[in-house]
């Protein structure tokens, strides 16, 4: 008798903090790593887990998807749940484990993606926001930054704001569908939609709307870059902490 | 010549997790040990600082207040909070700064104090609630645990909702002012103000609460508790981490 495989798909938070990132590396503290390690440990099967995407170290996941498949376990999915939410840190945290039919895949399926990024604008970071913000002290101009971020909006070559920008053009190409900031208090938060993001490039917008504020990036440097794929503007990487994976459409 | 010493007073908010309570000890990894360390490295002076009270290993503090004496430094209160919080570890932080007047005890002239305790009421734990909440899956009855809190207000003999019930009646006795309990989401925060509070009390009471909740706690035996100061009735010391010294008043 054979037993057709079961691929299961899973929504995963974490907080990226105590983690070398998503990828698999050899020393084996990343959260795929230990996603394979607990579903071998609760079913006896080593599977191969495949998230949506990478998060580089310190960016935080509160809903990253993924699938994996078995092949001889008998657990239901909210057994399977159960069990690797027993067996996992408390900064990963499984919130919806499912059948997924053999079709899905978490990576090639994906339709579109959204990410947060928070900024903290206060002169003192409470502790509660250490690792979970980026700490900016100078005042923000809000308006100012949305005038930016709205420049990024629609299908545009991001090679200026990815941080491998030799790959080649039509590589680098896409739509960001919606872009908005609001601010709560000290908390300015940047919601970010679209088709699919570079290496690096939420946090390099997040970059261009600070470098913006500071009278460093004009309106039409940010639009120039964005037409020309030019390199040549000033160029900020924003901080890994304030990053969150918010969603993943399919 | 001589200077007169100035008594500066701080606002302090922490997270407990890394530390192991307020109160000095020999090991120095405490909120008090690490204050004493930064003010001696900034200032050059050993003072003693004084809080408004001890927090337990594992409780944080939001606006913890404390105060101490130096004799020589020059420094102004704005100087010595940023060079306190560029000293300190992220998760202490200094929001205020200022001259006291030398009647001015930290402890001593505390009026009230309020708390805040969290509870996670849902299946799952969020990676950004751990060690900030009491996680408790089974769903939580919101009207069943406001009349259990209503009876605690007032003034009353807490010797039976204290860790140390061995102190003589009079030496129990506190008045809670107010207690209300919200429900956002997940979220269950109970918000608690007093002239004072016992060892372990907050915890003690959103303790009963949840013991009321699962019907072994009734009312009755509450008030019986309050009126007798009896430790007969069930009781449950909830988690440090979901506690929160929220403000003090003078």
């Amino acid at each position: 008798v054979t037993t057709t495989p079961r691929r299961f798909k899973l929504i995963v938070a974490y907080d990226g903090g105590p983690f070398a990132g998503w990828q698999s590396q050899v020393h084996g503290n990343t959260i795929q790593d230990h996603l394979e390690r607990a579903i071998r440990k609760v079913s006896g099967e080593s599977a191969r887990v495949h998230g949506s995407g990478r998060t580089d170290t310190g960016v935080h996941a509160l809903e990253q998807w993924a699938h994996f498949d078995l092949n001889k376990s008998r657990l239901s999915p909210s057994e399977l749940q159960k069990a690797l939410n027993a067996t996992l840190p408390g900064t990963i945290r499984i919130f919806r484990c499912s059948i997924a039919p053999p079709t899905f895949h978490a990576r090639f399926s994906v339709k579109s993606k959204a990410y947060r990024y928070r900024i903290w604008n206060a002169p003192v970071l409470p502790p509660a926001e250490l690792g979970r913000a980026w700490h900016v002290t100078k005042p923000l101009n809000i308006m100012l930054m949305k005038s930016a971020l709205a420049r990024f909006v629609g299908r545009h070559d991001f090679a200026a704001f990815s941080a491998n920008p030799g790959r080649k053009r039509e590589e680098t190409i896409r739509t960001i569908t919606s872009a908005r900031l609001t601010k709560k208090g000290a908390c300015v938060a940047v919601e970010i939609e679209g088709d699919g993001f570079l290496y690096k490039m939420v946090r390099m917008i997040v970059g261009a709307l600070v470098l913006h504020n500071e009278g460093k990036l004009a309106l039409t440097e940010i639009s120039r870059a964005l037409d020309q794929a030019s390199g040549n503007a000033q160029r900020l990487v924003a901080p890994a902490s304030g990053l969150f994976l918010r969603r993943v459409r399919y």
